[in-house]
């Protein structure tokens, strides 16, 4: 800035002209660096609020709004909330590999990228006119979306949602099969299954623009949903109405698909498709797989060396989620209406329950934090999130969350297949 | 900011003399103003550079210059590098679980607390005379340091690093012993292993400045390090020149301590101190453990269900870390001087060594990152750490540094035991 020196040889109407000039030059210098130093500032101070680890942030789907809930686990406080993602009643969430971002998948289709550290909706494409779930690369590079309608899977660019790659489902000229059970693998692989083929497809996106399937043909009628264990190992599909579920070993691709857990679901009512059980259910703790039996108030206990039952332990009800602690000690089970109000624990070493709550009506469901001291349950008819100290079974904190459904928190990164 | 109206009715030598105040004035608003608005803009371009996740950070110790170097996962870059930690000859990090901050146990009983996203030393304690490894608890809010001298574990506040508690070794009147194997257990536990006394202790830090220890006398002769099983477990003890190792189930204390993997070490040539295998060398995968053979070429593979050797695999030197990538497929070894310019890939399905690798000269540490895609490779001696796919075992990156050995990545935090 350059300060111009001032004539002060003038006339005395120059002199008051003059004066009243310099004053409000002056006032608008001072003001314009006000302005600018306040400015400044503000978006400091923002940034400075922002600036925090990302570690230990969750979001919590508000089913009805069309918005989450960002919250963070230290505190266990709410930090944020961002709205406008759409149909988010049947949603789920990954994140990006640095757990700065959340992708969203909605139930129309929607795909979207929520800022966790600015609390800010960064980007939104609507990709398919019905989509059902998502997965992130082993890599964090690409986000995939399956959807019903269109059949197939989407690829977008993990930065810019830009599309990548279309997997069309086409199981038979002109076909297109619904997608579920999308998940990533090891090797920078997406696996999936057709539910109209009956077919499981593994995808390598080494190149991303160019995707190698493998198509696993006649695994059974109708897969309805899919789970890989934790290590990226063993894909597995239920089969609707089907006896037993489809197991793919992904070491051995070319050993092919095979039926296991046979009698699991066998002679079960035919339930309608909005009922079918999800597979994210599964409890896969160490050589024990704990599963909801369908139909039944009991959880299974299965041998996941041969896949058969081994156990049968009594619940309150027919159990939907059964969550096992990151420890294995202990899993959590949540149950169907009209029996959601409650909660029970097992203990995993003498598969007795061990505790009954009663956190409310809705519990839709629970979600651990990563080192497993507490978890937290999403409560959606009295609008509430409650946190528990899983070593007592001890409420420690409530927060408001509006209809609450999945909860998802930010170490699912570093996870395979979350 | 108030202006004052300049009053121009004086004498010449007045005006002059005004004239040049005003000026003067002017410029000292002009440059205060512009200086704060450059300190707000200069805080707000760091703090907004600075605004990122957490969850793709590590820091890589420079043994010999008292640093850690701060790198990034996503891009595979240097972020920054933060000094003044001391002797880091002998040094490891542990998480906060947001994962901004890395705590750093040097090897002069040193405490440090690195904000990864500042890159700024935050805070440093000198606890004791000579420190060997630390700990944080589940819940994240205590940092627990073993001590050689003063023996014993000193208990901090995560936060503040205050003084918490002070677990003095005493296992006999006036006698304290070196305390070696500190891991985190579920349940708000420290366990860690008494050199002198042959003793393993579990103290539940609940109330945090009232540590309830439990003491597992007579386990064996000279415990020299401790691993904690991923699932929290089991805790396993070294011992120094004996047969076998010491394992304390922590779902069933009362069961006392077990002797397991006889053979293993046993007849050895006892080996000084300084040599003493580290057991975070261990990995276990699944139900097999893959454990270096003591002062042979080889890497042994144990069933973790009765701990006995059920494999040998012949390497090229002795192994020194044998590192699991986190899908369980393959285990990365590296190698005792003077062979430890190689790194061999074993396949855990074939058990064959598929890779062996060239890196260079002082090859000290290896950590993959959370899904296993990629893994970092400190080379001491090359001032270098190299990065390299896991699924072609190909270089990708290569980074300086200075005297680089161990790695950590902040996806840790989430981890038990880490």
């Amino acid at each position: 800035m350059k300060i111009e020196t001032i004539r002060l040889n003038v006339s005395s109407g120059e002199r008051h002209r003059l004066r009243t000039q310099i004053h409000e030059e002056l006032r608008v210098v001072a003001v314009v660096l006000l302005m600018l130093l306040g400015l400044g500032f503000a978006t400091f101070v923002q940034a400075a609020q922002t600036l925090r680890g990302s570690g230990d942030l969750a979001v919590i789907v508000e089913r009805t709004s069309g918005a989450v809930q960002i919250v963070e686990t230290s505190g266990n406080s709410a930090v944020g909330r961002v709205g406008g993602l759409g149909d988010l009643s049947h949603a789920s969430v990954v994140y990006s590999r640095d757990q700065r971002y959340a992708y969203v998948f909605g139930r129309d289709g929607g795909l979207s990228k929520v800022d966790l550290l600015t609390q800010r909706l960064v980007k939104r494409v609507i990709q398919s006119g019905n989509g059902i779930g998502g997965a992130i690369s082993q890599d964090g590079r690409l986000v995939a979306v399956s959807n019903y309608q269109p059949g197939g899977v989407r690829v977008f660019d993990a930065t810019s949602l830009a599309p990548v790659a279309d997997i069309a489902a086409e199981y038979a000229p002109g076909r297109l099969s619904k997608v579920v059970g999308l998940v990533d693998a090891p090797g920078q692989r997406f696996v999936f299954s057709l539910w109209d083929a009956g077919e499981i497809w593994m995808a390598d996106m080494r190149e991303p623009n160019r995707p190698v399937v493998r198509r696993f043909k006649d695994i059974g009628k109708h897969p309805y949903d899919g789970l890989i264990t934790p290590d990226g190992r063993y894909y597995i599909a239920g089969l609707f109405g089907e006896d037993g579920m489809a197991l793919l070993d992904l070491w051995h691709p070319d050993r092919g698909v095979r039926r296991v857990l046979s009698g699991y679901g066998k002679g079960e009512q035919v339930l309608p498709v909005y009922k079918m059980p999800h597979l994210e259910g599964w409890a896969v703790a160490g050589e024990r797989a704990f599963v909801p039996a369908v139909g039944h108030h009991a959880v299974l206990v299965m041998d996941t060396h041969d896949w058969r039952e081994v156990g049968r332990i009594p619940v309150h009800g027919q159990p939907v989620f059964v969550m096992a602690r990151p420890d294995g000690r202990q899993v959590w089970v949540n149950f169907a209406h009209p029996r959601n109000d409650t909660v029970q624990v097992i203990d995993t070493d003498t598969l007795q329950v061990v505790n009954t709550l009663k956190p409310g009506k809705g519990v839709l469901h629970m979600e651990f934090e990563p080192r497993g001291e507490e978890v937290w349950v999403s409560v959606r008819d009295a609008d509430q999130v409650q946190v528990y100290d899983t070593a007592s079974a001890r409420l420690r904190t409530t927060l408001s969350a509006a209809k609450p459904s999945g909860i998802f928190m930010s170490a699912r990164a570093h996870r395979i297949g979350l």
